[in-house]
């Protein structure tokens, strides 16, 4: 039975990376990286130096290009249905032409909004290749963002709720007083009405290029605002996520 | 200035430990074990199994017995307030008594239902000790599960929420579908009402006495249930957690 390896390599920072994920990186003779095609210089990098920093043996990469995705969909969900499809047939494609062990790495951790474990279990249910697979979890830029500002991230007792900036934008759901916001492109938190909220802002969690905010939120959101802004134009990209609590 | 370290060191299994908090650990001098002073053997071996697999220097470890605590207060908060108060002054005390590099060791990581860095910051607000601290993250139990289970966490577009037991039982927020469940002694997953819900459960995730069950909530909450109760008498103690998904 051939065998895949789903290795979450956590947030950027060689360093983050576990001895089990290190273990797993060391048994697997091809990389699959799969990504938009355009993946930034600095991605690529921080990967390799993860590979070269922790893998002793040769490997091979390959790298697999999404295919083209609407990103402006009025159906999101079909959208997104369909896309999922065809990667998966282009993953199926590559995994099959490579003998060995396979491994797909995954930044943070694959069970947190990631991809890949759907595409995996897309192409087990097209049948045409058979093999087991497994998960090795990974630290997640939350979990980055909470180690660097010192905090926890629930209130005692409460709930930790764990959103994207799409849903921040409609409302958090009643009850909910603290939300980790990930793939926000718009700075939503400047939409949260309430006073007295406060945020913990990070971006490039993990690497060289980290950068916290924190504060009252209508105190450091233009700061904020601002400063993503200026990084994403000196980068040429950005990632980051936030705390907000109300 | 001193230095404190708080490090993640997952949900038991050694191989979970990052780099990151190897190198912390090899820095140490001393290791604060803050605990209620009845900690299981099972948990007191595995952790200094994950010490003796990592730490390559002589290192000390020192005790901290919690304060009695009740465990059914009507006064929810201020228990746990007055608690933290009095853990506070005896990790202080044990602290200023050893020089060198402190480490207090936590499971899972330090932002996610844990207590350790309310305390370190209490300490720090009481002024009698000085110290610089750093927190590193760690693997928790609920990627554990969601690693084992090969599952995200979310559904595409979805929030993830994670909450206790006690929230559970008083009924999720509209909008939300997913929840991981932690710190639930009482297998509230029961009275989830919906029909054509879903459940993936994990105990003593990450060790050797790992154990999943998933499927359809009404098919398997029994089995759960009967499981966890003989697991429990066969360990004499249990940690688990799940998802339920309606």
């Amino acid at each position: 039975m051939r065998e895949l390896l789903v290795i979450g390599i956590g947030a950027g920072d060689p360093d983050q990376v576990t001895v089990q994920a290190i273990k797993a990186m060391n048994r697997a003779d091809t990389f699959f990286i799969i990504g938009k095609g355009d993946e930034k210089q600095a991605l690529v990098d921080l990967r390799t130096g993860i590979l070269d920093e922790h893998v002793h043996l040769d490997y091979k990469v390959v790298e697999i290009t999404d295919p083209p995705r609407d990103r402006t969909p009025t159906d999101y969900e079909g959208v997104v249905e369909d896309w999922h499809e065809r990667r998966a047939a282009k993953f199926e494609a590559e995994f099959a032409a490579e003998p060995g062990v396979g491994a797909i790495l995954v930044w943070g951790d694959p069970s947190l909004y990631d991809s890949t474990l759907r595409i995996v279990e897309r192409v087990l249910a097209r049948g045409r290749v058979t093999f087991d697979y497994s998960v090795i979890p990974g630290i997640t830029s939350v979990q980055s963002l909470a180690a660097q500002h010192r905090i926890v991230l629930n209130r005692i007792g409460e709930p930790i709720h764990i959103t994207t900036g799409r849903k921040l934008a409609e409302g958090l759901p009643d009850g909910v007083d603290n939300a980790v916001v990930m793939l926000d492109a718009h700075c939503t938190f400047t939409q949260v009405a309430e006073a007295h909220s406060e945020i913990w802002w990070g971006a490039y969690l993990g690497t060289a290029d980290e950068e916290l905010i924190s504060g009252n939120l209508r105190d450091v959101e233009d700061r904020i605002v601002a400063r993503r802004a200026e990084l994403r134009e000196k980068h040429g990209w950005i990632m980051d996520t936030y705390l907000v609590r109300r």
